[in-house]
């Protein structure tokens, strides 16, 4: 079948998403081009139209840019470090882009977010989520396995996403752990993973005590969070974590979080004996 | 001069505190005696009448309770480990008691000290705060050494104590540090002091970056915290903390914040240039 829907560009950091992205798209009849950054994106994108480019060819960039027949363009995977302009080599685009381009870098993590929305709006493009090209990658309402959460792990559920709501709220951060009804610990600078990390050392020390699977991961999207471009996400890892730890499931809000590697997620949850559950009450609750 | 206020008693766990209550109730003319905990209480509590027992001696503690001529009773100081009744020896009076005791300490940590509350209320005791015989253990309002908050400062004092209020009024922690506008740490189950070395290892591993001294620790109680027997509590070590990791100050809410080693944390904090400051408004603020 001849790709005949609205082209779609990708701009691919590392991971297995952005081919996803691609092949959704692919199926669903539009033309694909992804623009892979090197050094981040995978090579599983070769599988699809594609150029491998540096931070420094922004020229060819807007080459490629302007050849493309629809302005659809999605932002996706992730970037590891930062770029290192020393190393790199800058076309005359780059070069004539360059205060832009520092004042995207040199702001925090959102602000990246948005000069990056807003260098691609500059050039006509229209930024449109990942998860609208691929809509399965987002978490529905309801449990996505075979486990669903008993009476206090449903306590716990609500416990831990009123906390991640809250910190949202404040703009701090999108995952709180809690057990046996008690918050046990929120997330902000650090990360989802380190979190979690930081709870299994809290219950070595026995700071933090539960036996057998017990507690629950909330994780929401903060009400301000641009999803286009920076959906919060869990994935087979996420449920690796949760299940090292002994927690009795994940919960998330439904519709604002993205899952990863869905299929492979949930079979290891299921195995596990692990819930993954969708809450779509937490959408404007009035806490 | 002969001691002519109401009779106090002190229920002595670690650290400094217990002896500088009973010298704050000496010097206000109140009759004291010192329980310091067995393997808890420091050895200056000998300064004061008082008598060293152990987890398993509540008949020993009955009869003292039953001598004293007022109700007055402070339960106060660090208690680094629940008691291990493998180990001791039980009186009887200890035994009959011994199914409320075990209620107190399978209880969360709010519920042991709620249990405590309780278990010496029913032998017709008062519990009141360490920080009502000690006044000056509370901060107030205002700067408390010579260092000011600038207008930056100021904007990430109040992002953390908004912090702060927000993971207490969902019941999860006291404390948060803002840096530059953002949150970057929320405390839980961890508690202040980890929470502080792990922003010191977010800062090292660059993934929170500042130069010179910048950031705010926010402290606040939880609206439910009971004052009387569990005040957030910061000190010269907090100060220590606060200097080693570059931070500008530290704001408590005023009132509701108790601060050990006065006189040394406001020292160190001059010398390092960094403020402490009690703010007002944020009790009943509208967040």
């Amino acid at each position: 079948m001849m790709p005949d829907g609205e082209a779609l560009t990708i701009i691919a950091g590392g991971g297995p998403i952005p081919s996803y992205v691609a092949a959704a798209a692919a199926k669903a009849g539009r033309p694909v081009f992804v623009i892979g950054i090197k050094g981040e994106a995978d090579q599983a994108i070769a599988a699809f139209p594609h150029e491998f480019l540096d931070w420094g060819q922004l020229g060819r960039l807007d080459e490629i840019l302007r050849s493309r027949h629809g302005r659809d363009l999605v932002l996706v995977g992730s970037i590891r470090s930062r770029p290192d302009f020393k190393g790199i080599s800058l076309d005359l685009a780059t070069m004539r882009s360059l205060k832009d381009i520092l004042a995207i870098i040199i702001g925090g993590d959102d602000d990246v977010l948005t000069g990056a929305i807003r260098f691609f709006e500059r050039r006509g493009m229209r930024v449109v989520g990942a998860h609208e090209v691929a809509t399965d990658l987002v978490v529905t309402a309801g449990p996505l396995g075979r486990v669903r959460p008993g009476r206090a792990e449903r306590r716990d559920m609500e416990t831990a996403l009123r906390a991640a709501r809250a910190i949202g709220a404040i703009d701090a951060g999108q995952a709180a752990v809690a057990v046996n009804g008690r918050v046990v610990a929120l997330e902000a600078a650090e990360g989802t993973d380190a979190m979690l990390d930081r709870v299994g050392a809290l219950k070595t020390a026995r700071r933090v005590k539960w036996e057998g699977r017990a507690g629950v991961l909330g994780k929401c999207a903060k009400p301000q969070q641009d999803l286009r471009v920076d959906m919060p996400t869990i994935g087979a890892q996420t449920v690796e974590a949760a299940v090292g730890l002994g927690l009795a499931g994940i919960a998330v809000e439904a519709g604002r979080v993205m899952i990863v590697d869905r299929a492979e997620a949930i079979r290891r949850a299921d195995a596990a004996g692990l819930f993954i559950v969708g809450e779509e009450s937490i959408v404007g609750a009035p806490w």
